[in-house]
């Protein structure tokens, strides 16, 4: 197979969607890089993949064709140059980032308030691991969306979309400039807002979970700032040993989730 | 404060406990290294911190001063180097490694057939962020023990450690040689032994979960072999919206365990 020229800055920045280089991502892993072209193959800017991967990525190749995008056949050291990492498995894509929505946007997609729908809220979890984790976890368990304060700078590096194995293209994110307000405008849609606390909340399997649920979470090491969780409409604590301190942030999602799911997703998907 | 010096090799090697140096491993990341004090100072060999850490690392340099252990005040840079990690939060330990169990010395612990015990069998799970990430949620939810197979060649690495917080040194671990004379033995113990398969198993939240239970998880990529999955008692299934392949193993590890432990761990504590 050709390897393809790469395109002329100017064409490239010639697209439809962008102009600003700023607003490309690069993303790895092959389930991550599947899971955005299946999803946005518009999105797509430039493919490097290594030879073994030609026939897997038969389908993105013949679009970049099609679309006169560029490829290259690289080698595994130039992608771990390229990606910053050694866990590329052999594809990385340059793509356009996702617009992350505003609440209101984000509100639109969960339907009416009588419908259940979860919620994360992240103000902290910069470990890319935990973060591709956790989304991971919300795409399995059906969340509605991930909400990030715009103050936290989280955003979904190219390392947390590989662990994510594709879930960062399937959970909306959105940001929001004015906490206070967001949690207003939650209420106001039926959402009961919920912090996990180490110790001295309601037991998690002693909780009937509102229907309408934000989980909030803060940052691994402090956790969630003690305004926070006064803010919050209910505290859960997540039931354990006492031999360590706690969960780790990522499990502590996959546990909450699949208590929701237990207790409400389970009836309507069945 | 003075800065011990390195003892000579002789020196180690005359410990009671050991004299190979490959039964050592280096442990860092403050709560994993705090923790390994707290439950086998005996283990220690070895210290190395950052001047930021004297203060809070006092009773471990006093029992490094009593017992003539080196220590050693460094920077940033050589722990960098000696944990080939950035994520060392000022300290790392040599330390003997905790001989595994073999099988019945961890039946031994969990009481007899009629109480409730859970036990992790691993088959895989090569990611050290994986394995430390599963071995906290098992010590959070009063996992009885972790059996890992000879042949797996799997190890909790000082990175595995680290991301446990402490718990590595929490959740025993049992290494077995045959693993169908491990699985009988186990059935004759009374626990019944679960795979967790991605599709097509009992519905976790419709399973009456056998009270003593082995939960059984192979490798990230590969799952578990066709062999073993038909060797177990019971195919477990966390469902979900369908929209990601599965779950990553540490978040499925902590789903079910929460799951085992709202059926039968919370009236027991409580």
């Amino acid at each position: 197979m050709a390897h393809s020229s790469v395109p002329p800055r100017r064409a490239r920045e010639s697209g439809p969607a962008s102009s600003e280089p700023a607003r490309e991502t690069r993303v790895y892993g092959f389930n991550a890089c599947l899971a955005a072209f299946a999803r946005r193959p518009e999105a797509l800017r430039k493919v490097y993949l290594v030879e073994a991967r030609i026939a897997a990525l038969k389908s993105v190749l013949a679009w970049c064709v099609k679309h006169r995008l560029g490829y290259r056949i690289v080698d595994e050291a130039d992608l771990e140059k390229l990606t910053r990492s050694q866990h590329h498995e052999g594809v990385c894509f340059d793509l356009l980032r996702r617009s992350p929505l505003d609440l209101a946007a984000l509100l639109a997609t969960q339907g009416p308030a009588s419908q259940p729908s979860l919620l994360l809220w992240l103000d902290g979890v910069g470990n890319p691991h935990n973060l591709g984790a956790l989304v991971r976890s919300a795409a399995h368990f059906g969340a509605g969306g991930v909400i990030v304060p715009a103050e936290s700078g989280l955003e979904m590096s190219g390392a947390a979309a590989r662990v994510a194995e594709g879930a960062a293209e399937v959970v909306p994110l959105a940001h929001v400039a004015d906490a206070r307000a967001a949690q207003s405008q939650l209420r106001a849609a039926g959402y009961r807002i919920a912090a996990t606390v180490p110790r001295q909340g309601v037991d998690l399997y002693d909780a009937a979970l509102p229907s309408r649920l934000v989980l909030a979470f803060g940052a691994e090491s402090e956790g969630m700032s003690a305004r926070s969780i006064e803010a919050a409409d209910l505290k859960l604590t997540i039931p354990g040993s006492g031999e360590v301190e706690s969960l780790n942030v990522a499990a502590s999602v996959a546990v909450i989730l699949g208590e929701y799911w237990r207790q409400h997703a389970r009836g309507a998907r069945s």
